[in-house]
């Protein structure tokens, strides 16, 4: 389905999303921060599933979600991610497939569980995670294909894998292989960021110039750089990445490039039904674009209408033709 | 959650619904028969679903889809059938809990995965299934219990178990505990009455007097019987059951008991987006209504209802406020 050089290649968590609605006091009542993502082991994963409603599977991860994007938009897709040998494994592998995702991690044969994060959707169409990780934090630098990495012209690495130490090296491996090879870095900081301890290394990272095209909402930025405000943020990122995306839910997105900043307002939506997604979708839209060559601008336009498309319905992977959304 | 006298206990397939939309094309390409169910061995199955797109898991069956919607309606609900001791076996047995359904059928050790329907639904809203039954058909006699059966005011058979050996003696064996304790049989044909030898069996069953209400559609009475026309169908089934139920789809629904006739419209839905479900969730509302005491015509609106809530969205579990709508 793909061709073997990939615009794209994604590093980042292989999970399934097991989606339910649930009210306010649900939240309450389980301690759960609304908007927020938790890591559960797996008493914790089992005693929330007992509790909460009757859900739909469907395959996720924050990179494995924009890898579809790409797929949707027409772009040339990979993905490399840590499944187990077990029926869930299975769907996420098919799914990836099926939408064109090139996806050939072995899945492991011993060990945790592929991964699930149980998603509670309020009326307010918030999403609150709660992620149980199980395989997908078992990734390894022998995992890394590192003629894809070689031959996609992006790779791009998901913050919540950042984390277990051991995906943590490999993301570091494949940014080392993608930039002798002439290849562009991208960085989602994903609220992962959130987890005591993470920031310096983050900060690092990028700081060591391995981020080339960073993503980030508000709230990441924020905490990233400590600042009090969005502007002091921008200040002091801008500077150490070629290109920082900076999305702001309802009142759109930007981008600072070479000291310039491209501002676009959010596409209204009918009916926001389930936000999970919107931030992947995005940055699907601005990197499928992006390697078409279009313009920041452009970039930014084509990642808010994938934005769009996504929380308009329950789940993070594309149901609409993205690319007659997108005529890219 | 539910009360140890259920209104309602039904014996069906324990299966997950895989649900991937296709275009006319796909069906035509692999020979699949739009609107129709059709059974796939291991291999089958595996070079579908490696074929079909990406898609969304929701707990599926047809009697379970049933059961859970009389407790969406308010009703107290069981559930037996057989799953195994896997990932998508555990996903049914939380999703039926979850509903308020009991479910408490031990999960197989050993044998075949939990059951797989592999649904392709088409612009049209038609869906076809490709069932996988695995665990399923595994169903026992020793599986029933017998307690549960003797309590509840009607026992629920689906058409679709009637096929294997093992479920059929199972099912045959719950009428006649049902019938000691004085409660109520309730057979829904299915199409798996199609499949050559099966209709003189369920006929058999049904001249035995095993069954007192009997739900089918328009073409399943036409082929249980042979007749040429519905009224001839009628006219032959109606004074071997109590109460005989036939859906029409779009021409609304008819119920004939002691030889009067009762009919109602279909409800006007704005939008069909996938018809799975609708005579599952029409059985729902019909002897959810029936034990609430209300009279044959409130039965038939009461499934009216619940069958038009479910095919306004993908999946054959209710999503609406079901108790809201029918207000029994």
């Amino acid at each position: 389905m793909t061709s073997p050089q990939p615009d794209i290649v994604a590093i980042g968590d292989a999970i399934v999303d097991v989606i339910a609605t649930c009210d306010d006091a649900f939240l309450l009542e389980h301690g759960l921060t609304k908007g927020s993502m938790q890591l559960l082991d797996t008493a914790q994963a089992t005693s929330l599933y007992a509790a909460m409603g009757s859900a739909r599977e469907v395959s996720g991860g924050s990179a494995a979600n924009s890898m579809a994007g790409v797929a949707a938009l027409g772009g040339r897709a990979a993905f490399i991610g840590q499944v187990a040998d077990d029926q869930l494994g299975a769907i996420f592998a098919h799914d990836m497939r099926a939408l064109g995702v090139a996806f050939d991690t072995p899945a492991l044969r011993a060990g945790p569980p592929t991964g699930r994060c149980l998603i509670l959707v309020t009326p307010d169409a918030q999403r609150t995670m709660n992620t149980s990780p199980g395989a997908s934090h078992e990734l390894t630098v022998e995992a890394l294909d590192e003629e894809l990495i070689r031959s996609a012209a992006i790779t791009f690495l998901e913050g919540y894998l950042w984390g277990p130490e051991r995906p943590r090296a490999a993301m570091l491996e494949a940014a080392r292989i993608a930039h002798a090879a002439g290849r562009a870095v991208a960085f989602t900081l994903s609220e992962s960021l959130c987890i005591p301890g993470r920031r310096d290394g983050v900060m690092g990272m990028i700081e060591d110039g391995m981020v080339d095209i960073l993503f980030a909402n508000e709230d990441e930025v924020l905490h990233l750089t400590g600042s009090a405000t969005l502007q002091q943020s921008l200040d002091a990122l801008a500077p150490k990445v070629t290109t920082l995306v900076v999305t702001r839910g309802a009142d759109g997105a930007l981008a600072l490039e070479k000291g310039a900043i491209t501002e676009i307002a959010a596409i209204p939506v009918e009916r926001i039904v389930d936000t999970t997604g919107a931030g992947d979708l995005f940055a699907a839209g601005f990197l499928t674009a992006r390697c078409r060559g279009r313009d920041v601008g452009g970039c930014l336009e084509t990642g808010a209408i994938a934005a769009a498309e996504i929380i308009s319905h329950f789940g993070a992977r594309p149901e609409a033709n993205l690319r007659e959304l997108v005529a890219l």
